[in-house]
């Protein structure tokens, strides 16, 4: 079978791409596990370097995923399976209001339409985010029958596809599932344009012996989960028995609330040798994007589907020590 | 000020431009009453013999509101206020899904963007439904805080269009509200695609001598509004101070619920002219969609903000009787 991620040369996309080839075989579209042949990795740009792999399994396209006709042409096998990961960022999607419409909402449709123009049925994993939620609703813990009453457009587009994700499924256009992401750290390599951006750095630059800062108040928790955490989860949700699922598609993913506080706690007492300096300085931007963030999450369903859960934020740090700060 | 009104050649457009000519002004973008002098009803058709006013203040418009030069075209004015009313129906969205993303997605972009284009930040009043409600969710009364998990199309680009009128207005593009209409009562006229459809035809046909099916469970309630009442609060809302409504524009409207029982009590009771038979005979199809449906709705905030609500069926059918059925 085809397996296609799209956002597949970002840092989510790579690796879950060696999971799918590590795993070798996925649930096809008949439920029964197959052979995977190919893993198409679709993206904007395939920065030079960012190859994880040489296995010759790997087909690495670049376009526009809201270019419907290269989405069609790429998901012409019935034997098939979609994650959609691409997205524009957060405060990106603030900053360009048509560009985020274009590749979050005519980008996802297009992907969705890809996967709905086989008659098999595939599986289509949706990456949604915790920033669908916001508003008075988070007021309290998140829960995945919390009404979705996102403050970003980031959230608006996340949640507009988790509505899409639940109508293509019950017209049996495909059988798609919706992962709600929480804040996914440590990323490796640079910042980039996310409101959230700073939760991996925090653990990041001074690791690398560089600084950083805490841009929130220091008691806001913030749900986070491990990269190699949501790529299992990722994995798993594409496996699971969709009649398990029910009619609404999206789960929130395990995950973990903690403060700057504790990020900073965690960081200086689990990297043994000098770190670089981590500062407090709030950046009312990213602070008012965070108040409107849910600070707990609930996932009950995800666990009774057998999804994991980080263990601790010290194993989240250990983790990242090992696969990207060898000593 | 111009008023546009999607739908305009619709049932309710036109009772909407009724009322709209009638108050004469309305709130301007910068929130004053100016006076109305264009009402532009915009509409797919307009089939003849359903203008409801020869007032030289309307101009009809014939064109798909997806076409967003036209739609850009008729909101070249500052002071300008629209109400989006056009929709493809409900049973019509079950039978022709891409029909269905055109009109009610790709328009309703189209409509708020042509709005968003004018810097004065004008009003615009989008008309939502109770059928953004389903599954599970709705077990119980449904508030406007319940999350949206709608189990059909019509109702999950409603649910669209309510979260792309929550980031339009939280932007500033516009100072949007939503409506979510109950099913209105009582249509005069035909039955159309509308699996509601119905609900009006059991009261208007037997008061027209004809015979009527109730087509789900008698004891099923349905929350219903007089036309009279949904165009009042239309209306109002338009007119409500922006900051009073808060981040989630959208509003339950006043409803009450009556069951096919309390229907057939009703018509037969207030009617005292011999009337048509109405028989009971399950649709599974329409009675699978009610099945998905709210059967209770709570409207505190939509109170709060003083709309109306219907004092009883009794008079939902006696104002019919007045308007449409003349003795």
């Amino acid at each position: 079978m085809r397996v296609i991620i799209t956002g597949g040369a970002g840092f989510l996309g790579r690796l879950l791409a060696d999971r799918v080839l590590a795993a070798g075989r996925l649930a096809g579209p008949s439920g029964h596990a197959e052979l995977v042949d190919e893993v198409v990795l679709v993206d904007i740009a395939h920065p030079t370097g960012t190859a994880v792999t040489d296995d010759p399994r790997v087909v690495r396209v670049t376009g526009d995923i809201a270019d419907g006709a290269m989405m069609a042409s790429l998901a012409d096998r019935d034997d098939l399976s979609v994650f959609h990961l691409a997205a524009m960022v957060s405060a990106a999607c603030e900053q360009d209001f048509d560009g985020a419409v274009h590749a979050n909402l005519d980008g996802t449709r297009a992907v969705f339409d890809a996967a709905r123009a086989r008659k098999s049925c595939p599986r289509v994993v949706f990456a949604s985010s915790i920033a669908a939620f916001g508003g008075p609703a988070v007021a309290d813990t998140v829960t995945d029958e919390t009404k979705l009453t996102p403050e970003t457009t980031y959230g608006t587009l996340k949640a507009i596809g988790e509505l899409l994700i639940n109508d293509y499924t019950r017209r049996g256009f495909f059988d798609g599932r919706t992962c709600r992401l929480p804040t996914v750290i440590i990323r490796p390599g640079r910042p980039n344009a996310a409101a959230s951006s700073w939760v991996s750095s925090v653990f990041r630059e001074p690791i690398g012996g560089q600084s950083a800062v805490v841009p929130i108040d220091l008691d806001v928790p913030v749900p986070v989960s491990s990269y190699s955490t949501v790529v299992e989860n990722l994995l798993r949700v594409h496996e699971v028995d969709g009649e398990l699922i029910g009619a609404d598609r999206a789960l929130n993913l395990p995950a973990i609330s903690v403060t700057g506080r504790q990020m900073i706690e965690a960081v200086v007492s689990v990297h043994d040798r000098e770190i670089g300096p981590i500062a407090h300085r709030i950046d009312p931007t990213i602070s008012k994007v965070f108040a409107g963030w849910a600070k707990q999450s609930r996932f009950d369903r995800a666990i009774e589907l057998g999804l994991v859960v980080d263990v601790s934020l010290d194993s989240i740090i250990q983790t990242y020590i090992r696969d990207y700060a060898p000593r």
